[in-house]
């Protein structure tokens, strides 16, 4: 026992516990629960994810990457729900208590979390095989989220940033492959540091229709969409954003990775045209990569472009 | 990913996913984040409580125990801030996915969710060593918290049920020790059926000082009020609460399971001597078996009537 209250203590003294200037936290870490006050007019959004070494990352990775790469993805689901973040608990399983390991996690964490304002509340630490159970919450008004199942015949279909690179990079950060140095570097940070579209979720929630967060690939992720919506979409295979980087390495498959690899957290989101200026006003106003890909349709799916497999994706 | 699919399945068809007539649950399972509008007047506590095979429970274990006892202990945290359970996360990593075993997961966490109105919105499943993660939630007004650094000198100390059993359980559920039938249905009941004071921790939240659940044994979980108050305590061994089947088994160490021995959760308070009356109506009108066991002093932490052990019980 005594080990693991060097675990509180960690994350205690790390600025992730610091609730100074917050009057929605009225308890933190130290009691049997946490409790927060929602700000009058919001609701709360949250969403849980478990990461499991050897499945979700690479085993023996940096402590670092893993608690940055962890608090990013899991809030990637709150920039889906234009969701301010807010707060986050953390379910710790670890094989043993290495202070030097989780001082690296909780900076890891700390280096996403703290300039977005998302402040650990609580948790819990048990002994295991390496697995992170995160729950980010974040707060958005009840009638401005913009739902799955609101996509509409006729609306454009966008994407944000770039796909594929994460999916690319995945055998670059277990090291079964060496690259130069220059292309390891770049790869390297696609996988580890994804950049949750946050803003872009928050500004964009008033004009679309639909939106949602690319974890396990775009031709999979967006049948959610197409599901919970009941309707189809065309693609564009070459109006898809991949980098230059991915093309130069690897031109035969680039497009299927963009396609069908995973770990991008980038945002898909679908709008009417009539939105299309409102949504170059913010993709201007926020430097924001942004590009049209396709439309929803009544049924169906497909590509034009592209006739390779669409099988769904496994991280490792 | 078509296996966990099934999961979704098992877990939306069960009465968890059914959010009718509940106003407050905007969103459950099926989007980027679940959605809940904290009802007006009202404060959010959760807690989040991580359960990993062969450490909190045995390996092999009857899955419908399993799911009814994890979602006890947790709800156990919410009892003792005196809130109302209102819904649940669940990250669930298991080696396979096994219809059957699944289905009883469900049906034993169903058993102690539904019947307080406890609901699944959302959650995340992996596959890897069954390890659980859950995050239970509840309401209670924003000033009506019995904390734990609220013990004030002079305090009765109060516990609710019995003491020890559980603790005494564990070698009869792992299968170490054969006992009689009888006392195997006792004990094995009360390793797998917690009874979490949910109504006792509702009723008792005004008339408090200070509040806690008993998960890791009396004599180690007491010091977190002691600490967080700045005060000590004084007990009386033969106050303890300890049962009749416990004593016939183990005369020599039935005290020492009960002041060491974990997984009890039963609730532990103090309270000023003038609410002592209060307390004894809430006692008589909930049929609430809860007894005195001692006194919130300036410093120090003494047993009368023990001179045993007060080493950290670990649970496997």
């Amino acid at each position: 026992m005594k080990e693991f209250e060097l675990i509180k203590h960690i994350f205690q003294a790390s600025m992730m516990a610091n609730t100074r200037g917050r009057e929605d936290i009225l308890l933190g870490i130290g009691d049997d629960c946490a409790q927060v006050q929602v700000p009058a007019g919001q609701s709360l959004v949250f969403s849980m994810d478990t990461l499991v070494e050897g499945r979700h990352f690479p085993f023996d990775a940096d402590p670092v990457d893993i608690g940055y790469r962890a608090v990013a993805t899991c809030v990637s689901d709150l920039a889906a729900m234009g969701a301010k973040p807010a707060f986050f608990t953390l379910g710790l399983t670890i094989p043993e208590s290495d202070p030097q390991w989780l001082a690296g996690l909780a900076q890891g964490m700390a280096e996403l979390a703290e300039p977005i304002g998302l402040i650990l509340v609580g948790g819990d630490t048990t002994k295991g095989p390496l697995t992170l159970t995160l729950q980010v919450h974040g707060y958005v008004e009840a009638d401005q989220v913009p739902l799955r199942a609101n996509a509409k015949v006729g609306d454009d279909i966008y994407i944000t940033g770039l796909l594929g690179d994460a999916a690319a990079a995945v055998p670059i950060v277990t090291g079964e492959l060496h690259v130069t140095s220059e292309r390891f570097d770049y790869f390297y940070e696609r996988f580890w540091r994804p950049q949750p579209r946050l803003i872009a979720g928050m500004a964009l929630k008033r004009v679309v229709h639909s939106m949602m967060d690319i974890s396990d690939g775009l031709a999979q992720d967006i049948q959610h969409i197409l599901t919970a919506s009941n309707v189809g979409a065309h693609l564009e295979a070459n109006a898809l954003p991949i980098s230059s980087e991915l093309v130069a390495w690897q031109p035969e498959s680039a497009l299927s990775l963009a396609l069908t690899g995973g770990d991008d957290y980038e945002l898909c989101f679908t709008a009417p045209s009539s939105a299309a200026q409102d949504i170059q006003l913010i993709i201007q106003t926020l430097h924001l990569p942004c590009v049209k890909v396709g439309t929803i349709v009544e049924s169906g799916f497909t590509i034009n472009g592209y006739d390779g497999d669409l099988g769904g994706w496994q991280h490792f």
